[in-house]
């Protein structure tokens, strides 16, 4: 499957049947081209002498202009239009991911050793000491991919259906960036008590879990009450990956304008799952003046007086009801804006309030709080949830390391300095000399991150003493 | 890996590293000859000019024959014992199964299209219409082995982290058979009450519910709950996968002695998940006098007078705490006997009091009821569940075929008529003239078996009513 050019999110490839006579073939790009559409890839699927087969790719606005470019080329006299498919759901027939057996299963021998009688003695072995089963079965390598289906990227509660393309799409970085067995799990439930019981009773088949795109404030109740619960590696990574790529941005964005952390105010607008726990982090990394906002305006105030109480239940410090600021007055004399709110909540004359060196994450997605175009002029530093802009703040380039490291000294947990530590990993990868204002993260195909994140994350691991073992060689069983 | 000859269960590939003088070598062969250890393969792995690294592969009669083997070995002067490996634990380090991405995520492009932005559109559109799901997802070509580690193979209570490496063979088998991409979930509780809620929540993300190796009788309540529950096939293979094949082998072995279904008398002892499903199946196929017997004895009469009562409703019939004959009265002048109880609980002599061309199957695992030695001489036909003996009744020749069959048309359950046309497509494949008292059901490497048993199971969904869509093209998405 070809897929040169940039990303269209309707991109459609037709084939059809031409005859081979001049003139056909114009027509039809004749119509492509009035239509409005982006003629891409041409690819020759079938030649006969008389007739020729091709498979022709073009870029539509919408669902619907697509369906009016190829109504119109079926009118084509000669031409016969044999399939129109939409690249999308083309990729995503069948679904993303499939298992594989390790063994092939072609004579009894083999039968014999991974099945019944041989392997009752694995079973034996794993009875009389469980932590062999980290050794002799998957547990060890895999992640369960957890969701409720109520928080679908910013689409909000779609059902567990809906869910499982983006799970899938989940466990394929996991498989492809750090070669994670994950599975995908989306429960049919949104009650706290049968989804803390559910992951409960899968855990033991599992070497961690990653909740995902669980509405907040169900998401804090799941994540906390599971973590007591299990003895592995549990993180909801709408939270803390979004958190610890924030953070490393950060440290790199202060680098270069010349600020330090202990010194900035910072402002973080959006107090759902990603914002609270922006919020944690930026405390536990030394931020000692920051402000939280909601959709009412400033209902978190951490100054010196409260610094300690909020870096050990920030919740209990934030005043959903009695907001104390508007969004604008809490901006004023501000560093750093964080959002992780809604598309167009912000405006340019709420970020001239901020002091100069302005350092705006914009992270609403796929729309940000303000228009890059309109944001960029007024900003030192500007960083995006989206690929077309420098400065991505994309959460991979946290949950993949994480959980390979947690993974690799089978951690009982992913704890604080376990998060910090892969803040500053990520952050580390942006040398000194490469630093600037367009470059603060590094990408998410650079092929050092999820290595350097792991060795970061399980020395941490290690240290605090989560971890049951030595980091293995490698990333990967 | 190498797997010449026979299998062995405690298969041990030792290396070494030897002097390039004569003599060591054969001081070594003659510790293992001495010790009754069978020398197999060695293979040379590193050569030098004064050393060279062998791989020596023995088998030995136990684990603790196969370590004073290797202690002896160590004993050797000038000879270097590497390591000593146990070849099934080798084959299960790190787990027998992964997860695999379909699509290479190595640009950006196909990351728009797989996960974020793109994959929003799939999730609109399943969420629009949830069937969409099977299209365009791994849901329709999943399925969940779920088990609660409570009847592991033979074995009893192993927990589920033992029952991670039986799952896991099952989960091969479905890929390697029949290209099913299956996921283990062991689960840990044995209380019906949750595992019915776990199965529940996660079934949105499966095509089909396997329950495996969960004891009797919960496993009836779980399987029955479920079945009304869900709308999706849920199957306990342990009682169906059995009793389809055995009522398989029995078509073909009263084909063999000219027998009729409906005109034998059958035994069947044993009455947990396998016995009772047993009995149901034969009922339903044709069986008009059977006698269930467990350890107290017979406990379960079907004739004329009871036989539509106890097609409705077996358990009911089944009076556990009065039986009503021994054992050995009840196999007066009985055609059949079917055992899938424990080893060694019949006599030559229970066998004497049947009528002539006894058929026998005597399926305990993994010693059967009666030594095959002993039983062979007074049977027509005797039918085992082990490798090492004619007529093996395996339950691969079932289930693979039936989750197969019941996804490749979106089965919303797996009913008696599935599972009748599964036993006769089964038995369909000895042809007659092929039939003989040592060959009553095809073999589990026969490529034939999936997909004879996914067809005739897809057509009995359709005709009854619970298939989506029609077949699709071959065996897979």
């Amino acid at each position: 499957m070809s897929d040169q050019g940039p990303y269209c999110e309707y991109r459609m490839t037709v084939r059809v049947e031409l005859p081979n006579q001049p003139g056909h073939f114009a027509r039809l790009a004749t119509i492509i081209a009035e239509e409005g559409a982006n003629l891409g890839a041409i690819d020759l699927a079938d030649a006969r002498s008389d007739k020729t087969v091709r498979d022709i790719t073009f870029d539509a606005q919408s669902e619907c202009h697509a369906q009016r470019v190829v109504a119109r080329l079926r009118t084509l006299q000669y031409v016969r239009v044999l399939s129109a498919s939409d690249r999308i759901f083309l990729l995503h027939l069948g679904g993303k991911i499939n298992t594989r057996s390790k063994v092939h299963l072609r004579t009894r021998n083999a039968l014999s050793m991974a099945y019944t009688p041989g392997v009752a003695r694995v079973s034996l072995a794993i009875a009389k000491d469980t932590s062999k089963a980290y050794a002799f079965t998957s547990k060890g390598n895999s992640v369960a991919v957890v969701t409720d289906g109520s928080a679908i990227l910013g689409l909000g509660d779609l059902g567990p259906e809906a869910a499982l393309p983006v799970m899938e799409g989940k466990v394929m970085l996991l498989k492809e960036f750090a070669d994670i067995d994950g599975w995908p799990l989306c429960l049919g439930t949104h009650d706290v008590e049968t989804i803390v019981r559910v992951v409960e009773a899968i855990a033991p088949t599992f070497g961690g879990i990653n909740l995902e795109d669980i509405s907040a404030p169900r998401c804090f109740e799941i994540e906390e009450r599971l973590k007591k619960l299990l003895d592995i590696p549990v993180m909801h990574d709408d939270q803390h990956g979004t958190a610890i790529v924030v953070l490393a941005a950060l440290l790199n964005a202060l680098k270069v304008v010349g600020k330090e952390l202990g010194r900035v105010k910072i402002v973080v607008n959006g107090l759902g799952a990603a914002g609270t726990a922006c919020c944690r982090i930026l405390l536990a990394a030394g931020v000692r003046s920051l402000i939280g906002c909601d959709r009412q305006g400033a209902v978190l105030r951490v100054i010196d007086d409260n610094l300690n109480e909020a870096q050990r239940d920030l919740r209990s410090c934030i005043h959903f009801d009695e907001p104390i600021l508007t969004l604008r007055d809490a901006l004023e004399s501000a560093d750093v804006l964080i959002g992780l709110s809604a598309a167009n909540v912000l405006t340019s004359e709420d970020l001239r309030v901020m002091v100069e060196d302005r350092i705006v994450f914009a992270m609403a997605n796929p729309d940000p709080e303000i228009p890059a175009d309109v944001a960029a002029p007024l900003c030192r530093i500007l960083a995006t949830g989206r690929s077309d802009y420098p400065n991505q703040v994309n959460n991979l380039l946290a949950f993949l390391g994480i959980f390979r490291g947690a993974l690799d000294v089978r951690a009982r947990e992913i704890n604080e300095p376990m998060k910090l530590a892969a803040a500053h990993a990520i952050a580390s990868l942006v040398q000194d000399e490469h630093l600037s204002e367009e470059l603060i993260v590094p990408s998410v195909f650079d092929k050092r991150v999820v290595r350097t994140v792991a060795q970061a994350v399980a020395s941490a691991a290690h240290e605090s003493g989560v971890a049951r073992c030595r980091t293995r060689n490698g990333s990967g069983p």
